[in-house]
């Protein structure tokens, strides 16, 4: 019996969107009020999605009690109440796009699962804009 | 690096379920109280899901604020506060069930995308009751 | 002890703002797209807000079941799936705004609730305007 | 054209988890509170998903009122205000994990679906742990 | 400056609604199915409403990691995956009705809260059935 | 008919809570996370309540589109994408609690309505954090 096991989680932080290689003029002109140079900030809503075979005698696919122990240690602990551009090295050289992050968090989270399951994260940036990865 | 970007959207609109092929019995009995020859009324949300390559400088899969401009050109500005049924052009002679809506703004977004692009939408006629449609 | 018990419904209907004493360009500024004439409509949702002393044998302050009944008979099926404007004979002649729909439902549940119990009621007309009236 | 329509539920349940031929002990180790003797409980949320052929002429997939009505008397009307492990045959040799219910669930619907239609559930135990289930 | 802070919470418990003192058919009659012998359950919400003066130091009217402490001790560690009815001394002889929840959680964050601050409790049951208390 | 009508808007900003006549430990240790020197963020939503009387003509309280503007004017395009430490006059010498950012909030849009209406603003840092202020 294959299922999809979901856990939600919550951080809040603050970022900039800035490519260094353009000049202030194109980054301002593309990013917009995203690119202000003092960053702005999100409560950025996580969804894990972790796919696989049942355990037919515990009925868990994961327990999500273990998951919610990975999402903290990879995600809400490095993130959580931080600028992401200077505060993180993962964005020290990587624009914090909502793609991005996405991106940064599926890794994270992928070096702590069995290989046996799959994984889609989804980003809420905001309630209106959110990314969806699965590592493809 | 393959990802999906999601942007919410919502418009207000009144309309009425009925066939004209079939009679006044029939559609009564087959739509219920969505036949009502008055019209009723949704708040519709809307969920755009575009997906494609995350362009590694940029590091946006489309900018949200264009893809915001093409869903108030091609669905807003069309739909919202109007009469599905009296004030468009495409639910004249097509049921503005949701999931004829669904398919109606998938075309219409679908045109304005690049081709690179898979497209996705969501309506949702109550916090209850929705569709999806990706162009199959 | 003296509480305040909730109850949420919901209904859809069609509506338009119009004022007959006004000009139909004084309409038209005035309530811009909700004056539209083919009608709009709208996904209401409702709480009944109901304050009194709990009983203390059975420790309700009213069976909530028989709240639902109240808001099911005055409201849902007076006014769900219809056009507030032509199928109602409440808003025939009284402009069905947010307000005076709000109004009109007070007045009805009014009457039908014990004399010892409070009333407010909160309709939303979409999740970011809604009203709120408790009989003053 | 191809779509998918979705329709929310709702039931309120209590329900232990618990492995018979595992010790006491390594059945609290495992489920923690979860393992509660005298039973916890939840607001379940269940979102059904339908896939298959728009009809042509009507303009749905499928009436929503009919799978509501088979939500209701494969769903709600067996599990709503239950205890899951003592009120139910599903259940009585199956632990009611998220994952079991989606399963149990989704055959249940299966059963009185067309063929022609392919169906995922989808079963949230809480706001921010849910599961979702395809028949694989 | 008199401002409120408000802070959410959830906790999820089985319950069974029964006055000792009524026959069984009074109570069955009476509370429906929230009257099942082997219980039922739910996901509540808690929203505690602190009101009273902001300290013109800090800013704060309370610190909400700290009203976060006196709800994990005082409603969360007590009630969270238990069953009000049998795993509580509150609810031995109290039927856990939402109103008598509301009014022993009052109660309990009353007494840990400085005496300058008012308090109210809001509890959800359901989404759609919820109570709130000031202590009045 | 006095009545009250709700307008819910958004923005996204980075703060930080620091006071200046407190040393960096003290800071540190009553702030927490919150006292991060590079700021962190919130996505915030607000919620206007303005009260008065109906307008028996227009069966309005008040244009919810101009309130609409007057909360844009004041607070998003001062607020929205900012840093509200670093970007804002209002916060220059203000620690940015959610308290105190709903006290501005509120002394704008006081200036800005009419002596009849009643005015007050509930302010959410996070779904689960939030503040509510009325100009007492």
């Amino acid at each position: 019996m294959k299922i999809s096991a979901f856990r939600k989680a919550h951080f809040n932080a603050a970022h900039r969107l800035n490519v260094p290689q353009w000049t202030d003029e194109k980054n301002k002109e593309f990013f917009g009020l995203c690119n202000n140079p003092n960053y702005h900030g999100h409560n950025y809503d996580l969804v894990v999605k972790v796919t696989g075979e049942v355990d037919p005698v515990s009925g868990y696919l994961i327990d999500l009690k273990i998951l919610k122990e990975i999402i903290d240690e990879e995600v809400i602990e490095r993130f959580d109440h931080r600028n992401l551009n200077l505060d993180t090295v993962e964005f020290k050289n990587l624009n914090p796009t909502a793609e991005n992050i996405a991106g940064v968090i599926w890794n994270k989270i992928r070096l702590r699962l069995d290989k046996n399951l799959e994984l889609t994260v989804t980003l809420y940036e905001t309630e209106r804009n959110y990314v969806e990865y699965s590592g493809e």
